[in-house]
């Protein structure tokens, strides 16, 4: 029953641009849908892994901790792991990455996961704190963010591309999420230079798109004065 | 197995906008997501509409045909039926409709599916016809299209109604199509006036896109050059 063919998301961009920060479904709910993925917490507590069916969150300080069945998110996606192998230079840096997918292979009307695991020489990754009602926008709660840099990391990196038509739906464009394997770092990825390891790729043709419908903020949102594409690519890069 | 929260849509909004009109999936596949629905044909051929698993087609010069197993559609909409009664007022007009729906039921940020069944005073409808490689984009093709007008008709609305974050992957707001019960009108239908009989909601909370990833045309076309929404807003309204 595990169609590797799918790419399952809960919540929209759409939905926490204007703060709309409520977990609407549970990891438990979530993991029923992939052993792999990426999100946020409810309040947009931390960013969140999932890698091998374990659901890992790093906090606006940087710990990481594994999430429990009852821990809800406002906005994640999950799938089931069948990914390819795709071959890459050794040494491989972030616009490397986006030559060999995008001029190389033409990728950018397909809906994919990517998987990177090895060396890096280098990472910059950030976190956010949890949010408290009532919750700050988007990008508001992104100026209390911290950043990390690692050098000469081991660790992975799950990321998803979606299609411009995607803008306000998903994240437009490349949405990565590193951890290293010894725990010590990890976040929302913004570069990263010299990987060296395994780059596998996940094409999908089949997108589920989760609503909170039961939501009552999200019912009575006016999206119509949000600008949510400006404020998912200021925050979200 | 019949899940009647879900909407099924192959193809986006996006893709027939700049004149990518291959069909990319059979009714006979169409119709395992589904009972009722709307769509077009291979080329833009014709407005389709679902009706208890009865795929109807009104082609360019407004005659309703049954369509085969193997007709395909670049767009298509399907879902199970279970329509709950929505009560309005009499002598409905399409305004009315969407004071009920926005206005009083406050609907706007669900994804949902209307029947109404009954008689309409007066109906506008319009298709087009099937168009030839090379493909001239929606926009032209719209310009050939035939207006049909219809009155004291009995027949079935088929719609579906899409929140403003999908406005490039759906049609954003309503997409209605229609047809007579003595098939002798029908079409993508942009007006009516003084309906009677019943009318049904269906809201879904799961939303599944299927791409046409193995479609050369539609992987090599360079979207962002396509004001999509501007497109959609001109001919499906």
């Amino acid at each position: 029953m595990q169609n590797t063919n799918q790419l399952f998301q809960n919540g929209t961009g759409a939905i926490v641009v204007p703060g709309l920060f409520d977990g609407t479904l549970s990891i438990k709910d979530l993991l029923l849908h992939g052993d792999t993925g990426i999100g946020s917490g409810d309040g947009l507590d931390g960013e969140l892994i999932i890698i091998d069916g374990k659901p890992y969150k790093i906090d606006g300080d940087g710990n990481v901790t594994i999430v429990s069945d009852d821990f809800t998110v406002p906005f994640g996606n999950a799938h089931f792991a069948d990914f390819k192998d795709f071959e890459v230079k050794d040494n491989l840096s972030i616009d490397e990455l986006n030559d060999a997918i995008f001029n190389e292979a033409k990728l950018q009307n397909t809906q994919f996961a990517i998987k990177l695991h090895g060396t890096f020489q280098s990472v910059k990754v950030r976190s956010v704190y949890k949010q408290s009602k009532p919750y700050p926008n988007l990008i508001k709660t992104a100026e209390s963010e911290h950043i990390f840099n690692g050098e000469n990391i081991t660790g992975t990196i799950i990321g998803y591309y979606n299609p411009s038509p995607f803008s306000q739906i998903a994240v437009y464009g490349f949405h990565m999420h590193f951890i290293a394997d010894d725990l010590s770092i990890g976040g929302h990825l913004s570069d990263f230079r010299n990987f060296n390891g395994e780059f596998g790729i996940q094409k999908f043709n089949q997108f589920i798109l989760q609503l909170p419908t039961d939501n009552k903020e999200f019912l009575e949102h006016d999206f119509s004065k949000d600008d949510i594409e400006g404020a998912i690519n200021q925050t979200e890069r």
